[in-house]
């Protein structure tokens, strides 16, 4: 016998936990940002509209990178007005420096998040510069963006370990987070790079912020499943009062060329927890599983989201 | 940048946890059972020497069910003497009934378990009759089992969701549980068969089975990733109490022609939140990841395990 695809059991609260809990979508940027194949636009703007219908209210649509940098978001001029019929949903877009701001302001967009990172060795990777520098690179960014009316989300990514310098010192988390805070970011969401952490250490990185009068409500959790962790860690930040959780539609992510490297928390097994602890999102999970699954036809392989799965095992 | 191999941080204890989790591993058993391709007993015994070579003291080794029901579990009478020199390591065999008690004894077999449903649709189903009658079936062979001094562990399947009957009702699994202690089970494990459980609902049934006086210490949870759940709800369970946790080396399990049927959670996977948590097993999760490999290359398809696959991207 084998497992058919399953109702969820009546929701059973925990008073510990929120009673809402916001989702960030990341499925159309850092989920697709890594698809070596270009999506077309069009159906970035249908996927976009697929997971806005099935109640997704916050989605990071695209990043205003250099074009021959991330070609897969090189559309993002041409994506935006196709996603002007939206106004309810919030679309915030990622801008590495002031020209992606001025790309992003120029458009109209709402909400834009820079990418900081905790670490030298990724900061100088990913951003070519210090972590420091990188920080004054952001500095006009978010003073602009905020003086237009855009409040600015701060990614901090390898939060808990780096694959060159291995543990992270909360300190030196805490010290990019109090800094992106004291540039103007409205939010702050802490990213698991490598998928490392377990649940302990998300607690001790939360309770090491609240310390330092950085609370739950301006935070954000970015857990990558590297480790199978992603959903044990989400739980753990509830507890601890956190109620925006990063996640990405079908568990888009990861390097198509490395099975290896899992990607992002799917969206769809988060919300199988959160339905199931009686926790509102506000989202169709059948909707939401059935736009996964129109993209994973799209790119051609099974989408790693373990609930996508079992909803649909003869696509699996 | 894909992630490395990553070391495993520091760990940071959680005092709400327990200290020490005892791993009941499955994979022999409830992992091979499904692959339709009979694995060489030879084969068998060295991946159980392999995975006791880790550390892990309680291995389910096979079981004595009808060789034409379950073929590739036909060879328990040959695969017992090759444990012979395992003195240390406990090696349950799951008896279905008093004619598999009786091989299990005849070989010298230690430990037992008995597998019951708490669901009448599963009963009927999995055992050919219904809840009352499998445990009046299994009484004489708790009570013949006992008496020789083997302890035997319960097995509870569908605790919380059933693919015929939906939502399990907690009372009908205190009943199935008080049952079987009264007919002289050592520990229950109570297991999610279909993988909808979600953390609240775990703690829910914890909390029922206590106030039922069946604490944690006679507990084990057994849960299926089918829904990606796996690792939360066993956080929930050991934040309850509970220091017995049924897992499966390389995600062992579900059935390899519906790959979206998962099977077990990993005991690598469980290991990695382990030892994040300063939990302590005694068991070496680089050589266990490394066992799973080398069954894994058998069996000649991935494994699931999470940590296994990040762990040997070239073998993915």
């Amino acid at each position: 016998m084998s497992p058919a695809p399953a109702s969820l059991p009546t929701p059973t609260p925990d008073p510990a936990l929120p009673a809402r809990v916001r989702v960030h979508e990341v499925g159309p940027r850092d989920g697709l940002q890594n698809e070596r194949a270009v999506v077309p636009v069009e159906v970035k703007a249908e996927f976009i509209h697929r997971l806005a219908d099935a109640g997704l209210t916050t989605i990071e649509a695209t990043s205003f990178v250099r074009p021959d940098r991330v070609p897969q978001l090189a559309d993002a001029e041409d994506l935006w007005p196709r996603l002007a019929d939206l106004p309810g949903v919030r679309l915030p877009a990622l801008v590495p420096n002031a020209r992606g701001l001025d790309r992003a302001l120029a458009l109209g967009v709402r909400e834009v998040a820079v990418f900081a990172s905790v670490t030298e060795s990724f900061a100088r990777a990913n951003l070519g510069r210090s972590v420091d520098a990188s920080l004054d690179m952001f500095a006009p960014v978010v003073t602009r963006a905020t003086d237009a009316g855009v409040p600015v989300r701060g990614y901090l990514s390898m939060c808990f370990g780096d694959p060159w310098e291995g543990e992270v010192p909360i300190p030196r988390v805490v010290a990019v987070a109090r800094r992106l805070l004291d540039l103007g970011c409205a939010e702050l969401s802490l990213g698991d790079t490598i998928g490392v952490a377990t649940p302990g250490r998300v607690t001790a990185l939360l309770a090491a912020l609240g310390d330092a009068g950085i609370g739950a409500e301006r935070l954000a959790v970015h857990f990558h499943d590297t480790y199978g962790q992603a959903l044990a860690n989400t739980l753990a930040a509830l507890r601890y009062g956190v109620t925006t959780v990063d996640a990405s539609a079908g568990g888009l992510g990861g390097c198509p060329f490395a099975r290896s490297a899992t990607g992002n928390l799917a969206t769809e097994d988060l919300l199988w927890m959160l339905r199931g602890l009686g926790i509102e999102t506000g989202v169709d999970l059948d909707r939401l599983t059935a736009a996964s699954l129109w993209m994973a036809r799209h790119l051609g392989r099974p989408s790693p989201s373990r609930t996508v799965r079992a909803s649909a095992p003869e696509e699996a």
